[in-house]
């Protein structure tokens, strides 16, 4: 069987759910079946669009309808351990090629669950599920442990000149 | 009219097309309509079939079925110069929302043409039209133009491994 590799996209430039989504996009176009979790996001973004084009891509959110911005609450806390609790499940039963953990290195930043939690659900995927991990702030272990590992890193960005996510292009 | 940003996405690590390709995605689920020009690759990719998929989505390659390896050939520089002329039809024209020119800065790298060709063409584009260039070795002057800047930095990755690109993943 196919080796299935674990990729983190991290950093605190743009790209890593957009790599994502391009990765999921590819994969679909050769025949693969992907699961996209988005942790941490409970918003409507026109991602969650894409399952009305793609054969065989399906889109999970596991967090509220907002970012978390202070101490995150019981109730972010729940719905994150929910969630990976699920994707446990999605990366264990061999249904899947590739399983996106969207904004997984958020929730741990913010202790929603935490790395050997992670690493676990890892070591016991099925062994062909390539994982692919976006957030910034990725831990040291899960670096170490991964197989593919790109920082984005921001050069310039027009965030810094007032503009703010605009619809079809970040969100 | 609101106006179009110009993307970079540079640098040695990987998700740089991957990213073009997801950005594409979600601004066809909010109902623009999007070109993606590939400089450099005239190979079938697994995205190239994103077509069969995707409305308002159209790819098209200005490359051979082989990367430049050592000095381009008259035919690669040929096929770019018309690419690149093609490009500036569909950056003026006002018909697009988005116009990826994927490898262009590769396409720079092997100077089959120049970067004040490209400049040019990116001053006289429909003032709405977003505009993402992807490649390594980004030249300072597209950098010093653009709005926002990726950089995508390898920190780990398998081919240091030995293992190839694999179908539905990295093609």
């Amino acid at each position: 069987m196919e080796k299935g590799y674990i990729h983190i996209y991290t950093g605190n430039g743009k790209g890593k759910t957009t790599a994502a989504l391009g990765l999921s996009m590819r994969a679909v176009c050769a025949g693969k079946k992907v699961y996209f979790g988005q942790f941490i996001k409970g918003m409507e973004y026109n991602e969650t669009k894409a399952i009305e084009y793609l054969p065989n891509f399906e889109i999970h959110q596991f967090g509220k309808d907002c970012f978390i911005y202070n101490d995150p609450t019981d109730k972010d806390i729940k719905r994150a351990k929910e969630g990976l609790e699920i994707c446990k499940e999605v990366l264990s039963s061999g249904e899947y090629d590739v399983v996106v953990l969207d904004e997984l290195n958020i929730a741990l930043y913010y202790k929603l669950f935490f790395v050997d939690d992670v690493l676990d659900i890892l070591k016991n995927k099925s062994p062909k599920v390539e994982v692919i991990i976006t957030g910034r702030y990725a831990p040291k272990e899960l670096i170490e442990f991964a197989d593919l590992v790109t920082e984005m890193k921001e050069i310039k960005h027009y965030y810094q000149k007032g503009i703010i996510a605009r619809e079809g292009i970040e969100r």
